[in-house]
């Protein structure tokens, strides 16, 4: 079973927990000021997306790279100019990888950045920057903390490399327990159905979480915020063609915020 | 052919052109500051999530309601407390709906409404708000200007309610050509496929805009934003298992963004 | 009595009235769609800062130039890059000017901008925008609606000028009851207090309202937004040297918010 | 000389590092997740400014408290309600102090708190929480991390209290470089300025740093942005009535900022 394109892991897992675990993994390591500094963020899915809109918030200059169109149209329209990387990789202060590809940072983008710009993966693996072709003799590398690694060329251009390139979140941030709440209910509800579901109900396949059972992991979480939900009366859900307890939406809504790097590779592999 | 949930309809349509209609429809009706006043949003769908992002963008304190647990998750995460209508009906400025569903704002909730409460609909039809039970002889009608009804109680107390309960954003608020355009140019590719497709590619049903003319439609306006896109290497779209010139997406990605009123009604109706 | 520069009145009046009305002006005269705009703001003092804030929230790209060093840092720092006009001139759909100079916007820059781009001024009179230089024989004049001109090149490039280069947000949008109350009623307690001021206290020159009716008029107005002053106990009062009534601030602090146009200094030249 | 409320130092050092070490000394001492949670700021001066922009661009949901009218009705234009902290108290999630004052929470608001509120003071040394009204024999202190303490009601509730009502700031983030640069600066120009000045022109007094000086630290830190300056005109500066190099405010004008905590207050009085 395919937890991972539930709406409930996918956007609390990516775009809420990033929004914030972008500021908190490079204040831990680096201090940087985010005022007034510019970004580079390549990859507008959903964590691209919370990246963007965390720095933006704190008065960071925010540019992006897509290469899909409609994501790229969307980074339009929620204010950040869309770029290719070789056109602001001379003036930025911070580049941000969360694209699911590999090498989206090459050597030729790390040889031209300049002094002290601080380069983290957020995204997938280890691939996204191009770490190996570092490892050259002309490079040295200095460890200056955990998790931080200056890399100084011969003229003595220092690049700041965040956990060799593995992801910053996992490797130099913290998790917070809700979202970690989410996922371990997400994940429990999935084997719980897959070991009361009758014969024949899933076959040898990949599945996706059932619409309504996401939606009981929300309900589960409404009260720490201390939400109420509005009830269905019978005349509206009549209107509505809806059940009063839900599901509220066809089940193909689950991938609603699928796009980011994890989003859209693994379920694409699995299918 | 449903060119109603492409991805560029949906994300354009609602979200964005909403962001903005909201803010047009209601100073050019009532002249209303944003800035400190209290707004319940009904529904946070697409429509939903750009009518609060916008007002509290300008200083609004803004509420939500909702009926599914995903959604009224979401605008905890983006700061708004969730809340059942009548919690609040009291004390807010403005009431909008945005919900696709009827009767969502009741006689009961217009009787205690304070004095100068702005309603209005952005959502469906003129269902949301239960205009015919404010038709009755012991409220009066005074209309102030194209559009704006004053609805006068009893006790002197004036409800403003705006196009009858129709939409704002159609009635009182201008649609920006560049939206129109996005929707103009989704619906001549459908007709164009439907016309091009060889017999059999489809049946008597309703489809979706396949995912790569949607991409294409957002392409086409790129430009206009001097967004630069980038492109995927050989190697890199080998790593991806996918085709260079796209589509980039999954089909199944293009319902991202339903969810507001029209995303998860005609679409359900239709099928 | 100087009203224009107590905090009410500069914080009110510039700040947050501009920040509705830039929205609200450009909307009613070109409906042009916000999100993904690049836009130029000359100045960066209150009715500056104001622009900045609404166009940045519903997705424009803003641009900042400044010719005070202090204006400008809290620019970066709020996240908008400090340009000189003629870096971004070519590339802008939109300048608005609030500077409170004269001749901001030249006719050599008219000269370079795109076409359909919008221009209009929020500062001061009628200056900051070099409309005579468009009064030449080979620039052709349109008035297409109210208050909006197209200024037609001899290539067919188009300018699109507002109000005449008059204020926008007097000429083409309009004032919140809200924003007259508080200058209303600061005006009138101005007037209040030089009537029953004892013999001396004001000699012939021009004063400041003095901070405590400052307080005063903010303190009338809290009840709209039902906002619940805390108030200070004795032993916090003495703690602080205040007095529980106020004034809270020292008297120079009025100033705090002077720095829109510097339009705002010529009261001072009064002094 | 009072470098303590130059602009630079006001905003720099309160308002946008305040902005950003709220975030982080939260994260590293309680790994706490923004999104969703209720959060009262007490005092809206340039602390609590910076503390509530941040928090609310995160989503959380801001209420603030405050004595000043005029303070009060900025929070309700930028869309916080203020309230007094007793009508919260039992809700909230997160209480910070940024008053300047003292025993802003008291004992009776710590009773009342609910089960992980999170407590710390952003303000004016340790007096603001009163932290001695803890050391009681009923309340059990268990000290989770280096800054971190769980005080705990005989029921079992846990407050958490960080710096032990120390500065956040200071005790539990990091202060970034390019704010120690302004700070340092600052300092050092107004030394220059002592030991470099005529015999006469201070006296036995405390006074401002002038504003030139001010803007002079402002103009060494814009390339660090890539910001570039704009000049005025000859004809520009005498419409003006400025000299080209500035000072380009008036020397009160200085004071913009203050406000935050009235700490600041402080140097006045040794006026």
């Amino acid at each position: 079973m395919n937890v991972n394109d539930s709406v409930t892991k996918q956007k609390f897992d990516n775009l809420y927990c990033c929004r914030e675990s972008i500021l908190d993994g490079l204040k831990r390591t680096t201090d940087v000021m985010f005022g007034g500094k510019q970004v580079v963020v390549c990859g507008y899915g959903e964590v691209g997306k919370g990246c963007c809109a965390a720095l933006k918030a704190l008065g960071a200059i925010v540019y992006v790279t897509e290469i899909d169109p409609i994501c790229a149209l969307q980074a339009c329209m929620d204010g950040f100019r869309v770029v290719k990387l070789s056109e602001v990789i001379r003036q930025v202060d911070v580049v941000i990888t969360c694209t699911g590809n590999k090498n989206v940072v090459t050597r030729e983008h790390l040889d031209r950045m300049k002094n002290s710009c601080i380069v983290c993966n957020m995204g997938h693996s280890n691939t996204e920057i191009d770490v190996t072709s570092l490892r050259t003799p002309e490079l040295t590398w200095e460890r200056v903390r955990s998790q931080v690694d200056h890399v100084i060329w011969p003229d003595g251009k220092r690049v700041v490399l965040l956990a060799e390139g593995r992801l910053l979140n996992l490797s130099c941030s913290t998790v917070p327990t809700f979202v970690l709440s989410i996922t371990a209910t997400t994940q429990a509800l999935a084997l719980i159905e897959l070991y009361n579901a009758p014969e024949g109900r899933y076959k040898q396949d990949v599945y996706l979480l059932p619409k309504k059972m996401d939606e009981y992991v929300a309900s589960l979480h409404l009260p720490s915020f201390d939400a109420h939900l509005t009830e269905l009366t019978d005349d509206q859900a009549k209107y509505l063609g809806l059940n009063k307890n839900g599901p509220f939406k066809p089940n193909y809504y689950r991938s609603v915020l699928a796009g980011c790097c994890w989003g859209h590779r693994f379920p694409l592999g699995a299918l």
